[in-house]
């Protein structure tokens, strides 16, 4: 419940609307991040839109890994060390860097920006299935290592997964199941990370 | 603990950075909102982005009030329908807001922008109450209402205010002690905030 605020000024309803907008900002974190940028932390408000906009105009999908990158291929993709052999299909960033800090994996990455989720309607068209397909279908790439988190969310992503690469001539592979069930990737120590990779099994 | 990004674009770190100033914002959910943002809705970037930077350079404090205004004075301020005589001194907008919706006030306010806080270093000269002491010695007004929070940083605010006052010729009267103690004011409803300001006794 939001209480009318008829004099508020309006520049300021707009900014706590586009707030309010962001993921976990409810209506009175909106309103007292507002107060907090106006009131002691000018300087912040501008490096924030600055911010903001620099990374909408030139942060892009890398060709390679629908990572976010400033130019065609990341910093990874582009790296002629990687084996390009491994391609490892991560729900998102954070958990592309956990895997990356256990110092265990040479590969490629492919990140989805999300995981299939149908109590929100996002299946895997909204994630762009196809695209994961065809990247996987480079010629190069011999195994996919699927690596969605052990969550509810993260097995139907795998077994999409699973599904779409089960009558093409690549080997798929999924993270051991070393880690917890029921927690996400992110959480878990790298050295767990580094076991279960080595420990991969063939699922496909 | 933040693991190492090494391989995150600059200008996705400087965002994330930036998110993370926020107050209530630590780092994974700066990095969950970067990431939406430039996944999943652009336009809420721009729209912050320049929401953020039409405050910063139109808002600015109220003379009359210390809220935020696009104007000299506020809303509230130039309203010639309220009683100069009256002032009432609050912690934050949200708590003028209350103190509106509750129907009950047709005097002006001052808003502190805060509350005296020993253990955050916030004092009078923070708050700058001598800018509240200049604002009530205008020649009209006569009543000061004393309308901090009813916890122990409010309570230290208004006594810092009812001392400032003690010798000066302004009636101080202070909000019953209707609402329970212990508790912000915002989250009061209205009609109790009616009843404490009909109910508010002199304290100085
Ligand atoms: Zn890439
Ligand atoms: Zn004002």
């Amino acid at each position: 419940m939001d209480k009318n605020y008829r004099f508020e000024p309006e520049l300021m309803t707009d900014l706590i609307n586009s707030l309010k907008r962001l993921p976990g900002i409810g209506i009175r974190s909106a309103r007292r991040i507002a107060y907090h940028l106006l009131q002691h932390d000018l300087k912040g408000a501008s490096i924030l839109s600055s911010s903001l906009t620099k990374a909408v105009e030139n942060l892009r999908n890398c060709k390679g890994c629908n990572g976010f990158t400033e130019y065609d291929l990341c910093y990874i993709c582009s790296n002629q060390l990687r084996d390009k052999k491994l391609l490892c299909i991560v729900e998102t960033p954070t958990d592309q860097n956990s895997l990356e800090s256990s110092h265990s994996y040479k590969g490629l990455y492919y990140i989805l920006m999300g995981r299939v989720s149908p109590l929100e309607g996002i299946g895997p068209k909204e994630l762009s299935f196809h695209r994961v397909l065809d990247r996987a279908q480079d010629g190069i790439v011999e195994e996919v290592i699927i690596a969605t988190s052990f969550t509810a969310e993260g097995e139907t992503t795998a077994q999409f997964l699973i599904d779409m690469f089960s009558n093409k001539d690549i080997k798929t592979t999924r993270l051991a199941r070393g880690v917890p069930a029921g927690s996400e990737l992110e959480y878990i120590d790298t050295g767990t990370i580094a076991w279960a990779l080595l420990e991969r099994k063939q699922v496909g």
